[in-house]
């Protein structure tokens, strides 16, 4: 990167961070825990949240921000089990800002329990840009391969969730989710990890006891 | 985007443009087919250029470009089936330009027929870099889903050739190979197509023969 370029990205990046800061505080005083997911396209972000959605819904007020290049499909898909969405396309941008979700929160009744972001499928970009979210989730679905962790270091360092997604495809596929964690922990030890399968369950009971403490712990610390 | 923002990605995408157009130049006289291959972290670049490398090694003289955040274990991968690869770890940046490319163009054989760049994991920001390639590949793997092609388009846009990967997957997963392709031909009508899977060689025979006719027709035309 040239000079001019490296100046640009420290300005865009700089601002971000001050617009996640504020837009965090609103979070915690709202008491709304909210959680950005990223991933790879197609890692099964969208399934996972249609599966928490179905659990989550009898207990707590959920909502989603849709994050995609193009189409509201994501965000269909989430309105189809009957939790409200809203859809930002970034109509080429390959993560979303903090400005982008700024915009939108006005839409977010101040009375929810949690709010997920669903980033663009990107394991790079997203990454360097922090949302105001109090957990990040990083996804890794078992037919990726569990070398990816070490080839793409920073959704893994910035995140405090681990999923391992699709662990209903593991009989059929040469990924060793033990490497795929302890390569991840390598990277960043204080992550916590889950395997899931969205389409069995198997794994989703333990996810949604973390999530409903998670959000407990954070209602204490700003109450 | 900021109009700063808007003018520094014009530089960037311009200087790289000056920079692909001299790379493909030179590859035509020499008579070098440069495929640039594009994809989601883990859909099967590697896996795809493996069982190529050994398919092509026995007719013509191969190498390969590895493009990664962090690590040369495709690059190591490629080496170990005998055939040559220079890797470019682009620390953080999540693809690659033509002006890495040409600093590595030195390394590369003057008589070599095929050269295969493996551009970083990631369906967004590669499509926007053009590397002097002749061919660009974008693959869409079985377990990301057939909803992929509308929601990434870039990379599908500005793709000769789209290759279906993973298609052993097919029995366990719920894509619609006929869907994603009709979606992909909606967004770009030229796209060449194939379903292939790299581990059971089905589909490959196709790639091959289409490699092999791509090299002559490129030897023709510039000779």
């Amino acid at each position: 990167m040239t000079k001019k370029e490296v100046l640009v990205l420290e300005d865009i990046l700089g601002t971000n961070r001050k617009i996640a800061s504020d837009i965090r505080n609103k979070f915690r005083e709202k008491g709304i825990l909210a959680v950005n997911l990223l991933s790879s396209p197609g890692s099964g972000k969208t399934t996972l949240l249609e599966a928490l959605a179905v659990r989550l819904a009898s207990r707590f007020k959920i909502g989603v921000i849709e994050g995609d290049i193009e189409t509201e499909r994501d965000a269909e898909r989430i309105r189809a089990r009957g939790i409200p969405a809203w859809q930002i396309t970034t109509g080429g941008a390959c993560h979303l800002e903090a400005r982008m979700v700024g915009r939108v929160l006005a839409k977010v009744p101040a009375d929810l329990d949690f709010l997920f972001i669903e980033n663009v499928g990107n394991l790079v970009c997203p990454a360097n840009y922090d949302l105001g979210e109090e957990l990040r989730f990083v996804l890794l679905s078992s037919p990726e391969g569990d070398d990816k962790p070490k080839k793409y270091p920073e959704a893994f360092l910035s995140s405090q969730v681990l999923v391992l997604t699709k662990a209903d495809l593991l009989p059929y596929l040469p990924f060793d989710a033990g490497k795929a964690r302890r390569e991840a922990l390598d990277i960043n030890p204080k992550l916590k990890s889950f395997t899931v399968s969205a389409l069995t369950g198997e794994g989703m009971d333990e996810l949604e006891v973390f999530l409903a403490s998670s959000l407990e712990a954070l209602r204490t610390s700003h109450a």
